[in-house]
């Protein structure tokens, strides 16, 4: 529940809180009137049209004065209406329950212990109606910050110094060493998918290539059927995994990893358990037909990767290796997610640099230039692993710059004359619309889905249905479509069936779906002018369009580049064919070439990256001197499209709820306090707590993070004009569960062996700390304290209430904080800003307006 | 001054300091033992074995507790040693003088005013002794931070709220707007200076191939003398430029942009002056044959032209445009700089995104998408203009992929196989070496001509002379070496000569030396087999890094990339030579792409940057696939170079004493505490503050900022437990300055008609504020008031006097601060941490060993 500034006891806010609300200036110090009167003035005529609405979008012209207007005045009878159960602070001399219900309940409510007070902060809604799923204008509370802010405490302190520079040294070998092994085992997941999926689609397509020459002119039936059923049967698993063994690896990973990088903890994003269940899935997604890539899984492999290595601990088998004891917490985890990332990416793509730019672009906050290079290296190992895999696998052993390594073969000679960024432009434009509307369509499908198709067995029935749609819609084409060619028109058919052709030609449709999406591609880029004829790639573009758009979202694991690029691809190819058509003898006028824009353009629009993907594109078709076309296509699409609405990826982050970070503070925010945006009351410790009143704590609250104080404040007559005692430092939730588990208490001090409470107890319980249900303590234990100096962090940052929130929202993103302690001028907590508090305030920029909207939190979503 | 922590009365801070120095913990909380004593026992042992030299650098083994042993001892003494005029705050009401001496003497010491108490800090020396210049272990004083931290404060906010939306939406346009124009104009810069360069040095060279063929059976000292004469005459000009228009503009540039991007007020860096000085400068090294590149001067030219745009003014002309007068702050000027730094990279070496990442690895502290978006943007519009002129000047206008375009050609097929990374790596561990022996020659030479090349005349004869010497050794070296080949061989011999070859053939060595160092790179990357005995290589190879090593650092400007390139493209084809000798009949036994390694191994072990010198090296080679082994061997190179010493930028920041923060705290640097590095005592001025001290407090501190207080605290017997006032805010020297100049009293209030007190006043003012002794004030203005608090920065960062240093650190660093405040847990002024009190603290690891040194100020270096 936030308050108004001036309902807060702090004198130094006092004059800023009087210039807000446009009373005259005291003139008590310097006797004599001030300018300032008149300087402020001018401010209450402006602040006025302004609306903000928590449901839907206002479109807001003009200026605002933000916040204010719309938060619950802080009335009695609010106190009243979530007034929940009163245990005094003396009820814990009372026999306790010696086992605990699970502390982290759906509540979110919290009582003030200790104060006799008791009262709520504004309770959230508890999940979003079935029917009004789908909104993206809220946030899911179940989603925690990392700690990306390392607890420096006295037990980290302790080891530091006990162990000293030689320590630093092991540490930052370490460091590399686990990068070079993400590197390569990241390289060989991805190898070992990709020849999976190359051998299981040779077998497959060879069987349907052999049965549909067999049977056409008998019954193409058979043919039909059998790819129908090929299709299903794979698909069939993917779906079971995606939707029974591990829901989270449905989709590609990306916006997972992309939240995870922003610094928010997504549950079980980075087990082995999502892995295994991803890099299955996604053979099986692509063998299945559907209209999917594995690029994305590639990356989201690549990060599980990196935190399984890092961690030298696996909870999904619950076994513990004993490595890399040292990098078990928060911030160094991160860390190395973004280096598997890169090295994800670099595997997927072969694109060492666009990997990095990848976790630049997606997962920065503060960037550090060792961990820069260690990123960096982590992509060369993972590309050289996989160059080297591969070149094996395709006869060319050590040859690790064999063309057949890029992912959409090499463009050799892409020359352009200078006025053909005309059409690239235009195609940049047409690739913002069609990604936008690419984007609308998938989001109402998102949202139909959230809300009919949630019971895992629907989401196989879904997938099915859109699996044996793929063989139809497939074997229509093949069927209806005339298309043919004298075989030698592209390279890169690998099953070419004959059809109704003559002898010695080959379906020109066939060749596309007798393939994987990624050769498709391949063949659209490379194959000679007129290989197809411009009615088969229309209809193949608005067929795979409609596809590409109902796959994202399935059940499986599925990542999206190649369907877009394949989408994109094609219309860029017709745009080369009229080009074609326009100047036949010019060389310059080459298809592949435009299908490559179209393919960037498409991308570009769907999802909205731009550096990274630029380099992506170069590196993956062998060709930097066509990076300047590509990223100017990219940036106008990314324009367009931005003028209707977000990225697919930000699309789906927005429908979770996920509360992810933006890179600004929103614009004209700074006459938003820090005070107007904070939690109130805060549930304070002493430093010297008893263990009744931390169980009691843990138990009413949710919160994860308590501020330690010197001592409570005497008197709690007027709550709100009360601090919550000096600060002291902070601890979490997880570390005061470790103490109670351990029984580090005052009274035990003679049990303990001296280096025995050591920062090794925790490390031992990250990441799944233990729940409080998990803790035994008998009456005994209850009435004894626990100190909690040594084990907080002693200098939590903080600051002040007056504070605007721009400065606030920096804090957070450079420094990646979980908790701030807001104070008032005589260092008091006075509230808590978390992530959430932050994120729910969101601007918007569509069709050339701008505003701010507030977000509902729910629990669940 | 630093004080010792047990100095300042801070409860807060109270049990730290027990634990600190290993007193045993209060018992008064819990009336019971408590198990802390038992966990900080054993840290005494292990704090021992520690020494800070602050002159030369100690080997530091083991663990260190830092800080508090060299620190002085607080004692009367010193205090009476540093004691200043005493002028009592009453004197303000004394006739004053009415206009005053400029307050930025070069005394840095500073008085307690108001409080009746006159100490001061720790003065630094005044200046480094001539003979002891060149330690690297050194600070100027004369360096400031920038003002990173936009000051939010009243004024700021009137504007923003008067304005709104529209105005938000216009600066972003207009950012892009300016990102383009730098793009262009540094291109077109580019383009000046090489197609100068180019047609100069083509009548040079025609010239002297002409008379050397005329007079190779007559008189060789005809042909000698001329071409010294034509080194002479455009060093003479360069060194005039360097030496006496502006020495800033001698050097590369690098540094000092690298300065500036860390933060650093590097004064005149981006003036268009020292643009004009470096553009000619530049022109006339390379056109004088000195072993000079042109990209380092290209870099720093983008970030001038950056600077100029984005202000819509010019200081060095004295003109004021009034555009973009928004823009007029260090945050945002820094941010144009670093998307100048990235279009400058772009146009040096046709190379976008190794631009882009070059202001990544070297200037960002926090990086925003939305700014790597618009540096990406101003790199490509700056490629893209370079590559449109160039290729209209090279004859196929509009045709941007002409490979021309590309600096050190077009490699087409550099294939390798798995085994040569033996090789590979054994050239990065020599380039390694060989770079880290540059560095060290280069640096003895630095410190010899810090200390005896001062006077711009002795400059100057220097450069004239190192001109002579290069035509000396060319001359010597075609003259003695005997090598002649077919004029087929190498098709980049752009004037050949025959010397006392046979007819039709062609002097090898002839053909390095009579071309730009650039195409002398290009001839030995592309150059056939044998087109080069290994002698005349090897020869020129102990030549050019003779000379590569003297002329860095004379004072003409000068680029290091080329020369370095060069030195280690020579040893590199060296090394291709001996492959190729051992594998005559492999393909890839290729010596171009030896000298492309060799070449890149020697500026990895020069500059030591990995990430972006691969992704350039990638660009402006136009071949992708090598870069897996350019990042290996720039990795090692790096590697084995860190292991000597610094790379060559960061020995002449470190010279030159700029106080250039690293990327992370000192390790082992959690147990000093901010109370321990902060300046104290403060000068603080009270909100509304009286003309008459403020004035003074200008006289006689240095300091540039100045926390705001409620009001001074009573009595002032024991400086040591007070504080300076609550804080309620902080001023800048250049706030002040202009509110004294502008007459802003309360007492003047009814004179300011409303918004004329406004940001413009200070914009106006940016970047050269006025000085004190600009400022007129009779004796009346002077019992006048000012009431700061419209003015003041009013949130600014401030943290507790127990905070450990790497979070003081991570602050600075990722917030660009200039001024930390330090409180006490009243939130009470006592202390202020600015940049050097961090830098001061520099970590080493060298020779497989790792210390801190602490550094020495100077007020010159």
């Amino acid at each position: 529940m936030s308050i108004r500034l001036s309902e807060i006891q702090d004198p130094l806010c006092d004059d800023r809180m009087e210039q807000k609300e446009h009373e005259t200036l005291s003139e008590e110090r310097s006797g004599i009137p001030s300018q300032k009167e008149r300087l402020f003035l001018h401010r209450n005529a402006v602040s006025q049209n302004f609306s903000v609405n928590t449901s839907n979008k206002d479109i807001v012209d003009g200026n605002i004065s933000v916040v204010e207007e719309h938060l619950p005045e802080t009335s009695p009878e609010d106190e009243n209406a979530v007034e929940m159960v009163v245990p005094s602070r003396s009820s814990s001399d009372e026999p306790q329950e010696l086992v605990f219900a699970t502390g982290s309940g759906s509540t979110s409510s919290c009582n003030q212990l200790g104060n006799s007070i008791f009262y709520s902060s504004a309770v959230p809604a508890d999940s979003v109606p079935q029917d009004e799923r789908g909104e993206l204008n809220i946030l899911s509370a179940e989603y925690e910050s990392l700690d990306y802010d390392t607890c420096i405490n006295s037990v980290w302190l302790d080891e530091e110094r006990t162990r000293g520079y030689k320590f630093i040294t092991k540490k930052d070998a370490a460091r590399w060493l686990v990068v070079m092994i993400t590197g390569i085992l990241t390289a060989l997941v991805a190898c070992v998918i990709d020849i999976t999926i190359e051998s299981l689609s040779k077998f497959k397509y060879t069987w349907l290539q052999h049965n549909t020459n067999k049977y056409v002119t008998k019954n193409l039936a058979i043919p039909y059927f059998l790819w129908g059923a090929l299709n299903i049967g794979p698909v069939l698993v993917a779906a079971f995994l995606g939707s029974y063994v591990e829901p989270l690896s449905a989709g590609s990973g990306i916006p997972q990893v992309k939240c995870y990088l922003n610094g928010v903890k997504v549950p079980r994003v980075v087990r082995i358990k999502t892995l295994l269940s991803k890099a299955v899935g996604v053979t099986m997604s692509v063998l299945g037909g559907l209209a999917v890539g594995k690029e994305g899984p590639m990356i989201h492999s690549g990060a599980v990767i990196a935190a399984g290595v890092s961690q030298g601990k696996t909870t999904s088998f619950n076994k513990d290796f004993g490595f890399f004891e040292y990098f078990r917490e928060d911030h160094e985890k991160r860390d190395f997610v973004s280096a598997g990332a890169a090295a994800g990416v670099s595997a997927a793509f072969g694109a060492p640099v666009g990997g990095v730019l990848f976790s630049l672009e997606e997962g920065a906050s503060f960037w550090n230039q060792s961990l820069t290079w260690r990123v960096f290296f982590g992509a060369m190992v993972s590309s050289f692993t996989l160059n080297l895999v591969l070149s094996a696998y395709n006869g060319v052993p050590g040859q690790l710059t064999y063309t057949g390594l890029l992912n959409f073969g090499a463009f050799d000679d892409l020359t352009y004359q200078i006025w053909e960024f005309i059409p690239f432009i235009l195609m940049g434009i047409l690739g913002g619309l069609l990604g936008a509307l690419y984007n609308y369509i998938n989001y109402r499908l998102t949202v139909f889905r959230m809300r009919y198709v949630q019971q895992p067995w629907r989401k196989i029935i879904e997938a099915v249905i859109v699996a044996f749609f793929t063989a139809t819609i497939g074997f229509f084409m093949i069927y209806f479509v005339n298309d043919c060619r004298r075989a030698s028109e592209d390279q890169n058919t690998l099953y070419p069936i004959q059809m109704f052709c003559d002898e010695g030609d080959e379906n020109a449709v066939a060749s596309i779906w007798f393939q994987t999406p990624e050769q498709s591609v391949r063949s659209l880029f490379h194959a000679k002018a007129d290989a197809y004829k411009w009615q088969t790639i229309s209809v193949f573009f608005v067929c795979y369009f409609i596809l590409a758009c109902w796959t994202y979202g399935l059940g499986v694991p599925a990542g999206l580049f190649i369907p877009t690029l394949l989408t994109g691809a094609a219309w860029g190819r017709l745009v080369g064919m009229l080009i074609h058509l326009l100047f036949p003898s010019e060389g310059w006028a080459d298809e592949g070439k435009y299908a490559l824009v179209g393919a960037a353009a498409m991308l570009g629009g769907v999802v909205r990256m731009t550096l990274s993907l630029t380099v992506i594109l170069m590196e993956c078709t062998g060709n930097i001197t066509f990076g300047l076309p590509l990223m100017i296509v990219l940036m106008v699409a990314k324009w367009v499209g931005d003028y209707f609405n977000e990225g697919l990826y930000d699309i789906h982050i927005q429908m979770s709820g996920v509360p992810i970070m933006a890179w600004e503070a929103p614009p004209l925010s700074n006459n938003i306090y820090a005070s107007e945006v904070m939690n109130r009351p805060v549930i304070s410790l002493q430093c010297v707590e008893k263990v009744s009143r931390i169980v009691e704590v843990l138990k009413q609250c949710t919160y994860n993070g308590f501020p330690v104080v010197d001592q409570f404040p005497e008197g709690d007559d007027a709550i709100y004009f009360k601090s919550f005692g000096k600060l002291r430092g902070i601890i979490l939730r997880s570390q005061l569960v470790v103490l109670l588990k351990n029984k580090v208490f005052n009274e035990n001090a003679e049990v303990w062996q001296e280096g025995k409470v050591d920062i090794h107890l925790f490390r031992k319980a990250y990441p799944r700390y233990y729940q409080l249900h998990q803790v035994n303590l008998d009456e005994e234990d209850m009435n004894k304290t626990v100190d909690l100096k040594p084990f907080m962090n002693p200098s939590p940052y903080n600051i002040i209430s007056c504070t605007a929130l721009p400065r606030v929202f920096s804090l957070f993103r450079a420094l990646g904080l979980r908790h701030l302690v807001i104070c008032n001028d005589a260092n008091e907590v006075v509230g808590m800003v978390t992530r959430k508090d932050l994120v729910k305030y969101r601007v918007w920029k569509h069709r050339g307006q701008m505003g701010l909207e507030e977000l509902a939190i729910y629990n669940r979503v």
